[in-house]
């Protein structure tokens, strides 16, 4: 199998496999207890939160664990707006957790302003500016695009933002920049980050969020007090300290940087195909590649049997035929049907990405010449 | 190791132990990603709501999955009294995930009436009948107390809470109860229901919440339509599935019921000790324990250092020195102080169990020797 969907879930990293046969083993404790054995337990999750401060250069105790990046996402939506006073500024192209959640409060009367994206992927920074003024409480943009890999400035933006109103929260969701994309959150102007541990190579049921000490919102869950009182339940101990293992085996971008460049170099190459988002703005994991004449569903399918797994957009939202971001930067609707995604981890050889698209260009060839011929 | 702290957490099961070795590195997939895979991973979720509704007597489509039982106990808090309209009833011996969310919607001026026990350890019916009025929007009650194994009669009391009032949600925590205590929720008198893998054998994680058909409440979280559109995430794929292997490596309570009744003679002998609740209505997994002249952390330490786990009140409260459930069965103060839990699980053979017995027996003996002698 050639496993090509890593934007949707990286598969678990050796460390981590090895780390779930001792937390299910041996260390199984409820990390609330007070005996030893899980009072260490805790003591590793605490580690964890500061390997996860170390790249995000912010403090260990500005990291809240949550079970998802999606709950981190929708705990700024529903806390970062206090009383719904105010607007709210988003991108067209966030990821649907951040866009259903502000739907959500417009649906509430909150005055919601959507921003399109450029043609190059990134959000029109003139549009966003013009957008934020003195009642503008939350700006959410997307650090990495979940769709074509493209990387908003967001260190920048949010400077930008708060220049102009210093008083509006910044997020970002940072899902698919995670260990991806350098940030300092040091800077002090993005108040929230949302990560995922499965994107790393993590397991599933743990995200967490960045939230910028001396920034006050309601707890998510009210409880026994976990996460300093601010997410309570009991800890999903594998799935947070996961974080940790998958941190410690995913390669830095430069080792991985050749076999994203030849995916780009031969893909662009398949004719009447477009690589969506400029090149120079792209994280080097993910590729929107629209073929047209081609459904993207058959083209998965075809390539499923044959081993190969792809992506069609979002996996969050591969059920909907629409395709916000791709749409937002006017890439033209017969690219956006036969859009599919590739997504790339630490994982994938040079020699199995090249094998995948010698298929995936023969496939492509011969589902035209079905249609045409 | 004896671990007699299960009420914390059960030790994963063995067919648990193994899905995980399949799900992190074959089956690793975001099962909401159309390849076959992953759709088969997406059958395998919905043959677990199946399961879990096959014990609770209600259809596959009332079961949402969460991240935890704290999760879905927050969930019908936050959603289940429109517009914090009419009032809500708990009763003293609540989880803090209950309890504390009905605080947080008295903090905002719902009128929040909380119910005395017993001194046998249930809620006191006649109060919580007179509590529950025209106004009355929601009521919780605990269905096995996490500190004592009581059992409430949950659906006497829910018919007679409709019978007061029909347009009344009904919630119950059924956390300490999944597996162990039998339950038909077919009777269509409680609306909401809350259960945990973790407390049965699954892996810390997955929560679930029972929301009878035809009750509408808000999604909890928004974004790719996860769940039937009510709560939004990447599935936590590995936790919700170990509640079908869970399930299935459970036993059933009568298999261990001898090992229970004799923790409960024998401990019931020490001197200058009770064991909190009436034994007739214990769920037969739970011994609260009070040890007059003793220092409950004392105890739990030393017996730690002997390889014996025990847990002190709820493992979500354990930094608080206070027990709501115990103080509201007007236990002595003297008991509650030196209050222990020993809770059980189907893995606990009678050869541990007895063991254990002795060894907690003479500490408590050696405790009381140093401080009297």
């Amino acid at each position: 199998m050639i496993y090509l969907d890593n934007a949707a879930t990286v598969k678990p990293s050796k460390n981590t496999v090895a780390l779930a046969e001792r937390i299910l083993t041996e260390d199984f404790f409820n990390p609330s207890a007070l005996y030893y054995p899980a009072i260490e337990l805790k003591g590793e999750i605490e580690n964890t939160r500061r390997d996860i401060a170390d790249i995000l250069k912010c403090k260990a105790s500005e990291i809240y664990f949550t079970s998802c990046a999606t709950e981190s996402n929708n705990w700024v939506f529903s806390c970062g707006i206090k009383n719904k006073r105010g607007n709210v500024v988003i991108s067209e192209g966030e990821h649907p957790s951040v866009y259903e959640a502000a739907l959500n409060l417009k649906s509430k009367g909150v005055d919601v302003r959507v921003i399109p994206l450029t043609v190059n992927g990134t959000i029109d920074e003139t549009k966003l500016c013009e957008a934020v003024d003195d009642n503008t409480a939350l700006v959410s943009v997307i650090h990495v695009s979940n769709e074509t890999g493209i990387v908003n400035q967001i260190e920048k933006l949010a400077a930008k933002v708060k220049n102009k109103n210093k008083n509006t929260f910044f997020h970002s969701d940072g899902v698919q920049a995670f260990c991806k994309v350098p940030l300092n959150l040091s800077g002090g102007n993005i108040d929230f980050y949302s990560i995922s541990a499965h994107k790393i190579g993590g397991i599933k049921g743990a995200g967490a969020l960045y939230l910028k000490s001396g920034v006050n919102i309601s707890p998510l869950l009210y409880g026994g007090g976990q996460e300093n009182r601010m997410r309570s339940g009991t800890e999903n101990v594998l799935s947070v300290l996961s974080f940790a293992t998958a941190i410690k085996d995913f390669r830095k971008p430069q080792d991985f940087k050749k076999v994203f460049d030849y995916a780009f170099d031969v893909l662009s190459m398949i004719p009447d195909s477009q690589i969506n988002g400029l090149r120079t703005a792209n994280s080097g994991y993910i590729i929107s590649l629209g073929l047209k004449g081609i459904k993207a569903e058959v083209l998965q399918h075809l390539l499923c049997d044959k081993g190969i797994m792809i992506g069609l957009g979002s996996a969050c939202s591969s059920k909907n035929n629409r395709n916000r971001t791709l749409e937002s930067m006017r890439v033209n609707r017969e690219f956006v049907e036969g859009n599919v995604r590739l997504s790339f981890s630490y994982e994938n050889t040079f020699e199995e990405v090249k094998n995948a698209i010698g298929t995936i260009s023969d496939t492509v060839g011969y589902l035209r010449s079905k249609i045409h011929g």
